[in-house]
């Protein structure tokens, strides 16, 4: 099957604040982008405000960003980004199937997290339901309001195709907007998924006040425990240290835009879960169901993940931050590597 | 010869932040701790006022923490740390050499940094003053400010005799101080020293406003970096994704409380080294002279370390934080893991 590396054009499925910055970068990238929305009532105020009020305020559309709700015009491009919430991806990933792309179009999986149920990786969510087409995955350290601003930003595009890596690069190089290539699109997918989970627990040590010193611990055990995971379902080693794993899960864990990192602050605070999702409305924070299938993954594995199983019991199964917090900070000193232990 | 492992006092040689902290956490272990300073006007007003105003102030010193001025008090402990600044690490060692401790006594290295003009390790420069004691080293992200408020923090001890580790650990154990053992004494110490220069570099991310992706992604380039030469120097890989080296390069590059990072912060809103330094007073940003004894040992050693290059370019060449940091985000695009480059 040949790619398709020189485009014409480049479709947004998914209109949230991540596939509206991506949108940005495609427009600055000199494409002609179709951004989709799945909501008439955004797409319709998008179009008359000429911003993504909802999600992306204030930051304008350029005029070669159009929006529409109709996904056969989606599916008409030959370079089309997948970025709706995790759970919705397998839905929309059918509806674009229905309309029929060409063989060979190049879709870019930008959605973070594990299907429920599956365990499956988005990539492989996206290349079942569109057998015919090609799969790469775009990750990184990235909040899109920092994007949208044309604040410097580096990610890691995931093929096995090395020529399709690179022709992406092509397209996502601007003097702000770097991307390095990587051939372990699994790799980069994980980290960028089982991260979520971690930004819930740094989350909740800021919201307890337990300080820096405890943050850090965290997240290096964060770390450690998202490495070993991803590994064991199928990513590198070295990809975890990268920008897809590593840096992405310190962005997360320390930024105030992260929504999952403000999850876990107002759960630390003594908010309860229902509450805090009803003060976030549409905005997902996809750590939420993540925790819920990344446990699974983990369990079926048979991987040990301590800190992710006391998220998962803080998030389902109503166990107090503080409690969770003490079990982890409490374990048995022991040797640092596994191998001294 | 044997170790002594059932510690019946201690005493920590330096009173800045780090090593008053230190001197808490041994008291509060049950030991009677001699707390020696260099300065005597400050060691009158830590024994009359009852705290270290100067450098970890409204704090209380407990009454089983005897402040000194006269090193051979230090120098009759059967367990020492030594935490003086970097540069001032071997003349002190010297001091307490010519006070003669026991043979055996054994002296845990605190301070993080490598020696200007040799580029040794700080145990390496104990070990040549003291050839008679055991040493081992801890380190760790532990803001001395939190350690002192009884927040909890996780370390690493590292010494290649595991007797000794494990009853350094027994001491240096507590509800909320933590440590864990490893083997790689010189993994633990390069994290702790290379991180420093890092924090700068983040700070001054932070300065110039580029945003926590553009921090993230500074951060995790970094932590390559920091690992590529770490290795080089004798550490082993799996050390610098531990505490002591991605945990402390962390909490350096994204706590108020760190000094390196502050003078990086500085340095990025236009301020001058020297009136940074002029407001810090006695306070030690390690990451300055480490800047230089690191890049040297890099030069040395054939790594290749573009931030510590540009670090070291804006702090002893005058280079412009501004130009620095475009230098280094404007890299040239490639495949992120060197294997696949």
């Amino acid at each position: 099957m040949k790619t398709e590396t020189n485009f014409s054009s480049a479709a947004v499925v998914g209109a949230g604040s991540w596939g509206t910055a991506l949108a940005l970068v495609l427009a600055e990238s000199g494409l002609p982008v179709t951004l989709w929305c799945h909501d008439p009532a955004q797409a319709a105020a998008m179009a008359t405000v000429g911003t993504n009020e909802e999600f992306l305020p204030g930051i304008p559309l350029p005029t070669v960003v159009r929006v529409t709700t109709d996904i056969a015009e989606a599916a008409a491009a030959p370079l089309i980004l997948m970025v709706p919430p995790s759970n919705f991806l397998r839905g929309v990933a059918a509806r674009l199937a229905a309309a029929g792309p060409a063989a060979g179009t190049v879709l870019v999986s930008c959605s973070k997290g594990l299907e429920a149920g599956t365990g499956l990786r988005m990539s492989q969510v996206v290349a079942a339901e569109l057998p015919a087409c090609r799969v790469a995955v775009l990750s990184g350290p990235s909040h899109a309001e920092e994007v949208a601003r044309k604040l410097a930003s580096a990610l890691v595009i995931g093929s096995d195709d090395p020529d399709l890596a690179r022709a992406l690069q092509q397209v996502f190089t601007l003097g702000w907007f770097r991307t390095y290539t990587s051939s372990d699109a699994a790799g980069i997918e994980l980290g960028g998924a089982i991260k979520n989970v971690f930004a819930i627990a740094g989350g909740i040590v800021d919201g307890l006040g337990l300080g820096d010193n405890a943050k850090a611990a965290m997240v290096t055990r964060g770390l450690a425990e998202l490495t070993r995971l991803g590994v064991a379902l199928g990513g590198r080693p070295e990809t975890f240290a990268g920008l897809s794993g590593v840096g992405d899960l310190i962005v997360t864990c320390y930024s105030e835009h992260s929504r999952n990192h403000r999850v876990g602050e107002s759960l630390g605070r003594g908010l309860q879960l229902a509450e805090i999702q009803a003060q976030m409305g549409h905005m997902v924070a996809e750590g939420v169901p993540n925790a819920a299938s990344i446990h699974g993954a983990a369990r079926k594995a048979g991987v040990e993940t301590p800190i992710i199983d006391q998220i998962y019991a803080v998030l389902y199964q109503g166990k107090a931050p503080a409690a969770a917090l003490a079990e982890l900070l409490a374990r048995q000193p022991r040797a640092e590597s596994d191998r001294e232990a």
